[in-house]
């Protein structure tokens, strides 16, 4: 038990390092006035998203949490769960609010380092990142050892560990909620702004991108914050959480002894240490390759990483120590493998996207075909290796190999994090030196520092996909040897044959459609709400639509001095606020259903399986559906996204096919563009919330295992 | 055993009808020369592609046949299995032939009837279309019959019931292997040649669809019978068949008794007669409706039928006559709520639909979102329809009850692909109107046509896909019970918390995607061929070339007599031949591999799963995850496809949004263009494919179950 005190110490070194890098990040340069101006409505309106959606949610975790306890209560279980599940929420919004914002003060700071150098920007951006990175594993380590510890000490179970562990799995359940939300809501929010800004600004008023004088395009920038930074941390965050917390149920179900339980605690706590060391080398000197620093930092880190899971295992446990590391191994190299075929599927000049761009000089549908057709194969290899992994991680350590590989996959989520959250910086900071109107180099740099970004990002969502895929796994198993400890003697099998668990698997497979249309529909109506907000600002306010004339002419040095004065005032006069809150509001209303469909459809089901004496059977068939359906759906979203948006900039860097160069502008460009907005929603609004769904669904049905049956 | 011959006799009666509709097709008037010449091009089209399709599928069926021979005898099962595959195979292709040949000869004598009137058009096509329905069910019927009583009689099983039926399996395997070849080629060709001729001849050089200056349009009128007629005719023939012998091989393991076995025969015997006398219910009198005439044909045969098979059921079998009888009506019931259910997605003018509509304001992106959202959104209320029929069905007569639901769904298979293959018919005679340069109110009248079978079409398209997966599951059930009694005392469960099953989930829900991957990247390249010729043709011939310059010059009131003779002299030097061949070599090439796929996945993962001793549990893992997954996408695809079409449609009629009006030409025309041509291979390739894709790898575990556990 003592041990445990070390990992709390992880986490609490972890948070240091984030308040410490918060510290740093705050000390840098904001740059110009104009830049500040801007970075300051980026961050409020990312915080007023943030309020408003931790208003809402704050309502639904109170209620949540009172049918928890009373639920609890009713069946003679320990109210406990609810409080498990309210620090769950808490530690996950935190961790959201904490790394979004350091991410929106990191942003116009990289654009500042721009300014100067490659080298610096990198830094500044990475930095900013980090803390987004370590926030998630600090309080998910905090969160579930703090909980474990303080039962533990105050014999709140009377030593029944199994039932302490039980009371911890609500910690998961929080998480999970506040994830879904904000995976959900800052999909809506990041994509509504996105394509109203494009739809208006670029296609119909033809101004270029990030342009201050399109009122939608802060949103567009708090967007990327929203959706990208701190959905992204939400999502890892529940995965982390889940398969730390999944490991430690069949830890204890399976063998019985508290080695295997706080094995999982240990492995998270040893990879705060080894992110931490890992963010230390990542650092580009000048002229130096910036690919090359991040790989040292994350690859770097993942050999650490394997050398103290070894000896962690062994020392820790006995029986099958060996196994139990080929299983954390078979997780690490199947997150990369599904990494690797991503980025295969989904970057600049593969063979895939180069298909796409070929197919999109007969037109938009030609593109979109082609796009939905890579998507669609791309989920091919991923889901072998996904069914391999199960299959030899089970083979070295039985169920709770499993969960041990999707652990294996996530020891250092904290320096994956760090890189994920990255990208989405260095990309708002290019939107910024835009917007301020900076020298082009200072956008060359910030492009160069995103484009870098983009394989280790690839990587990052083969991590988060296969992660959630064996997560979900290891909480299902978990879910079964609870309800194999009720049943007793008798065997828990959930039977395809069964007619109702075969009912039940038709449901589960079709909810990933049903919610990736919601996510969908949502996104379309809340664009639409932009589209009419954006083309009213260009109608009715007269020094934007003035200033709009002005910029229709042309080159800037054909313009007289009147036009000078003219485009100048114009170019405060955007109501930004509006598109802001417009964003808000429809990502706030439009999460709801979806999210609320994640979360009563298994208790749904379990009750009406419960009429026949068959609730968790049904429920087992269920999960098994939405998981297997939703693993290869979000695949097939994020990857054929990917693929779409990658066309589109390797037209706009210039292609030549059949001897015909085409670029910017041609028709081609117009056809890619399409595929990339149909794209869009598809990798970061449903996709993506896909992975939650998932893991939200099987967790829901582990929390309600021992009250409902 | 008696009652068998007039099992027998109703099949031949069946056979007998089609010849004799037959007949009376060729005895009316094909009209003008122009139109003689168009009907024999498409119809030598047809048959052209039918011979080359045939001719490769002679080899596959004859070296599957070798094998299954070779692998029954190697483990003392009897060869005559591979004997009843060839018959099956045999009786699929030549009900594709019948059908194709005679709704060919139906097309132009369509034309030439609507010459006349719309009702003696209607008969012409509803005529031309049940000689397909009849065909199908009689086949389908003669074959197993014969097979079971000749069996029998010959006392090839000494009296073993269950090797008998065991035998006849392979009936079922050889129609599958036949109706997905027929559906994937048949797919791919008539999107082909739909793309090409509209990507090159309506966008780029500007003319109008079925032009006789363009020389893919024979190549999409061929497509259409191909595609519509013998696909959708061989769709149907695996599920009739697929739910007959799936029912027997039930009734056999379950009752041991041999009414349970025959009972499925009578059902299908007697759904020939109401069929047929369904077929004289259809006709329209002048003036009268006839969206009246069809459904008077369909939903009365549908309500005789319920009549007779209470009578059939409670005569023949003495246990649960009543549950059975319930459990076909829920079939029933399950088809016609699934039926209603698309047209409510993909119908002219419904609110799903409509919001397509609106979004092709703002662009094709916003279409296409719009569409798959629909998509997506259509599997959920027609999945949870399946749902509760499996639990229903089961609960009034167990696994059997499932088999029967699938039956009742398909009992009237007649009538209802009489309907099905109408539609087509009057499509094409449209086109023939068209190229013929007939008056435009024919093409009025066939258009009137085509758009009345459209809700019967919908409602047909229900009926295909909720068979195919109560028919999947019927096989699925049937294989379960052919390995319970391989295995003895022992229980056979297929426990989803084994991983190995869980992996093999995982790899059946994802084939869904990659098959429909395959079948969209063979129709990209298959088009892209198409076009080429096309642009070659136009760039090539000269007097193709003039002839589209006059045709540019707007309306034919302005041009001058030269110009009328050069446009004359063009007509015919369009080589529709080349385009016809490139057309059914590509999809002869391209319909291997998939095919292939699904030949082949089943049998690669029993071997596997049997290196682990868990052969048929991996395999049941594989085939319920594929069903699940592939019926999503099935009505996923279909009704994206669906809601695209007639989003066009509706804004070609003219439509008024926020009051201002939109029409044929306009930008939403053109966006909702790109989403209709997005639609194409998803509604009529990858989408109906799946349904063939579920079944076959169904039969194929069923067939190969005795030889390989």
């Amino acid at each position: 038990m003592n041990n445990l005190y070390y990992v709390i110490g992880a986490g609490v070194l972890a948070m240091l390092y984030a308040f410490w890098k918060t510290g740093w990040i705050n000390s840098q340069d904001e740059g110009t006035d104009r830049m500040k101006q801007i970075g300051a409505s980026i961050a409020d309106g990312a915080m007023a998203f943030l309020k408003a959606e931790y208003r809402v949610l704050a309502i639904f975790v109170v209620i949540v949490a009172c049918l928890l306890a009373f639920a609890a209560n009713s069946v003679g279980d320990s109210w406990l769960v609810s409080i498990s599940f309210l620090v769950g929420a808490l530690a996950s919004g935190l961790a959201g609010f904490l790394g979004m914002r350091v991410a929106t003060k990191a942003n116009n700071r990289t654009t500042n380092a721009a300014q100067s150098s490659l080298a610096k920007a990198l830094n500044v951006a990475f930095t900013g990142g980090s803390v987004m990175g370590l926030s998630v594993v600090g309080l998910g380590v905090l969160g579930v050892t703090s909980l474990y510890v303080i039962y533990d000490y105050l014999e709140l179970f009377n030593d029944d560990s199994q039932k302490l562990i039980q009371a911890i799995t609500g910690f998961s359940l929080g998480a999970s909620s506040i994830a879904l939300f904000a995976r959900v809501g800052g999909g809506i929010y990041t994509k509504a702004a996105d394509v109203g800004a494009d739809l208006v600004g670029k296609v119909e008023a033809g101004i270029p991108e990030d342009h201050p004088l399109n009122p939608a395009t802060i949103a567009d920038n708090v967007g990327d914050n929203v959706g990208d930074v701190a959905g992204m941390g939400a999502d890892l965050f529940e995965s982390y959480v889940g398969a730390i917390i999944g490991s430690m149920v069949l830890g204890w179900a399976i063998f019985g002894e508290l080695a295997y339980v706080t094995l999982p605690l240990y492995i998270a706590g040893a990879g705060i240490i080894v992110s931490i060391i890992g963010t230390f080398m990542v650092s580009a000197k000048e002229g130096g390759s910036p690919q090359k620093a991040l790989n040292i930092g994350e690859f770097g880190s993942s050999g650490i990483m394997v050398i103290v899971m070894y000896f962690l295992i062994t020392y820790t446990v006995e029986t099958n120590a060996m196994g139990i590391f080929y299983a954390t191994l078979i997780g690490l190299a199947a997150g990369l493998g599904i990494g690797l075929i991503t980025e295969h599927y989904t970057g600049t000049g593969t063979k895939p996207v180069k298909s796409v761009v070929d197919q999109s000089i007969t037109g938009s549908a030609t593109n979109i075909i082609a796009g939905l057709g890579v998507g669609m194969q791309s989920t091919f290899i991923p889901v072998l290796i996904i069914a391999v992994a199960i299959v030899f991680a089970h083979q070295n350590a039985g169920l709770y190999g499993i969960a041990m590989a999707a652990l294996g996959m996530l020891a250092n989520t904290g320096i994956q994090l760090a890189v994920d959250a990255y990208g989405p910086i260095s990309d708002n900071a290019g939107g910024i030196a835009e917007m301020a109107g900076l020298p082009p180099e200072v956008r060359e740099r910030t492009d160069k520092l995103d484009a870098v970004g983009n394989t280790t990002a690839a990587i990052g969502k083969g991590f988060a996909i296969g992660s959630a895929a064996l997560t979900t796994l290891a909480l299902f198993a978990a879910f079964s040897e609870i309800i194999k400890s009720k049943l007793g003697e008798s065997p828990f099998l959930i039977n395809i044959s069964e007619p109702i668990v075969m009912a039940a698997l038709f449901i589960g497979a079709m909810l990933p459609f049903l919610f990736s249309s919601l996510a969908m529909g949502a996104v379309g109506r809340a664009a639409m709400a932009m589209i009419e907000e954006v083309r009213r600002q260009f109608r009715e306010i007269p020094e934007l639509k003035a200033a709009l004339e002005v910029l229709g002419k042309g080159d800037e040095s054909s313009w007289s001095d009147e036009d000078k004065s003219i485009y100048e005032a114009g170019l405060t006069k955007a109501d930004h606020g509006r598109c802001i809150e417009i964003s808000t509001q429809s990502a706030i209303k439009e999460m709801l259903l979806p999210g609320l469909l994640a979360v009563v459809t298994p208790i749904l089901i379990g009750l009406l399986g419960n009429l026949v004496n068959m609730g968790p059977q049904a429920l087992g068939g269920l999960l098994a559906g939405v998981t297997v359906s939703g693993v290869a759906m979000a695949i097939f979203q994020s990857n054929a996204g990917g693929a779409w948006d990658n066309a589109k900039k390797m037209i706009e860097e210039g292609i030549e096919i059949n001897g015909e160069k085409y670029g910017k502008g041609s028709d081609v460009h117009k056809a890619a563009v399409v595929g990339d907005t149909v794209g869009d929603p598809f990798k970061d609004t449903s996709g993506p919330s896909l992975n939650i769904l998932i893991k939200l669904m099987s967790v829901v049905s582990l929390v309600m295992a021992p009250f409902l049956f």
